[in-house]
């Protein structure tokens, strides 16, 4: 693991970098244009900061890969091989971003033979750093984070999304998984609008658990690592192992409250990220969704 | 209304004095009471906060009057009459504290001849002291605030609470509600699990609006004063004039969008704050509910 600390410093610096553009546009007006529904906004800002981001680590490293929203967006196949690959979310939080509710992070999650090094989610307005490696446990700001370690699903808080997917499937579907926790009972539903910061706030023990359907590989990549490194476990929502192209996660403090979520919580039928959509007919469903 | 800055210093100081206890509390470990469900909370330093917020105002403004959380828990009447009333939340987010999640505010508002003359919020975790005099605009450490004036709830970021209240009615009306905004399109939903703070994110611009069935009058009397003092408005989820003992509540940035989430949102029945609940029978909704 250690081979890759020196990319993992420099992830860390250019996300400090790039959070002063992010941040200079948060507290300007801002020229949005749609995307393909009201909740699903595209920026400048964010196009320009991946950008930013994928040269400076191109004029650094070369030879590597990488995975990005916007990229992906504007037509580049969406592919993890086993090269070392940066896997980036600019702007996790473009709705709140817009809004300028203040929970916007840069996700950058970092894989090599199809295994995440490193995660990056830094939460900018809050100037929070989170960042694990592989093996060497995480931190916010250089504290060291731990899970809960919470075992209990009724003494468990919970952090979702409502709402980034406008289907009505989709939304049956997440009210009715709402339900469904809330009648085990859980302690309480929270929502903060950033599947990174959402995640991360499991490794913090703030939240017990976050479960999700319909976000995006990088949206998630790197937090599933902090969740992870911070003593949590991460699933798919149908109680399997964690892909993170599926586009389905559960993050908990343990076992047993993953498990449980998993017992309860239904998906909708999503593309996974590395299908290609043109041989995929799937209703519609999640194409374009993204938080 | 200049009269009574004094009171609102006072105020802002012993806010600031009580939140060393609770942030002393947040970091500790905590040991907790169930009240009446999972997600309603109470906790030793909810309750030693509060005694030290209303012995402190008692000794220097003797003939004040009180309406406090855990008072009326404990069994005093609630009344709010024409005398100057201080109208206390000691620690609103009381779920929050027990996780851990970093939104957690004390909620202070002072009412005289029943109109509210200043309200304080502070969310002390972020370090973020809310406050506004009436007429005298509304300020979050001493930055002003101003609504963010949207007037097309197309375009609106909603905030609200989901499953503060357990029973089915009130579980199908929330989610129902959720959906129905979802249906208009409205640009999402989030909840960070306090009334207060959630309100005071539509004075700071970084919402649009916030609605919510249930909570009591001490959650929102402060951050509704807020609102309007920043440029919005607050209403009756039926769209009537705002009555903070009804127990429902709209607070947007604009008119428009006020009587459009008006129009959709239902709300379940509340015994008001001022009603004995010993004559009434609501069939249970609500008596215990808080956040």
């Amino acid at each position: 693991m250690a081979e890759w600390t020196e990319c993992m410093n420099f992830g860390i610096t250019i996300a400090r970098q790039a959070s002063k553009v992010i941040l200079e546009a948060f507290r300007a007006k801002k020229d949005v244009m749609l995307k393909s529904s009201p909740a699903d906004l595209v920026t400048e800002t964010d196009q320009r900061v991946e950008k930013m981001l994928i040269s400076r680590i191109r004029e650094r490293y070369p030879t590597h890969k990488f995975i990005g929203e916007e990229s992906v967006a504007a037509g580049e196949k969406l592919e993890l091989t086993d090269s070392p690959t940066w896997i980036i979310d600019p702007i996790d939080g473009t709705v709140n971003f817009v809004h300028r509710f203040p929970f916007v992070a840069i996700s950058i999650a970092f894989a090599v033979n199809k295994q995440t090094e490193f995660g990056i989610v830094y939460s900018c307005v809050e100037d929070k750093m989170y960042r694990a490696q592989r093996g060497g446990g995480a931190f916010v700001n250089d504290v060291p984070l731990h899970t809960s370690g919470q075992e209990d699903i009724t003494k468990s808080l919970v952090v979702t999304e409502i709402g980034a997917e406008r289907d009505c499937l989709a939304l049956c579907t997440m009210t009715t998984n709402i339900m469904n926790l809330l009648a085990i009972p859980i302690q309480g539903i929270r929502a903060v609008g950033t599947a990174a910061v959402d995640m991360v706030l499991v490794a913090t023990g703030g939240a017990d658990a976050y479960y999700h359907i319909g976000m995006h590989c990088w949206d998630i990549a790197a937090s599933a690592l902090i969740v992870t490194e911070a003593g949590g476990v991460v699933l798919d929502t149908d109680g399997s192992e964690f892909d993170m192209m599926s586009r389905k996660v559960i993050a908990a403090s343990s076992m047993p409250v993953a498990k449980r979520i998993a017992q309860v919580v239904r998906a909708f039928p999503c593309t996974r990220d590395d299908e290609d959509p043109a041989r995929v007919n799937n209703g519609g469903h999640c194409i374009s969704s993204g938080l």
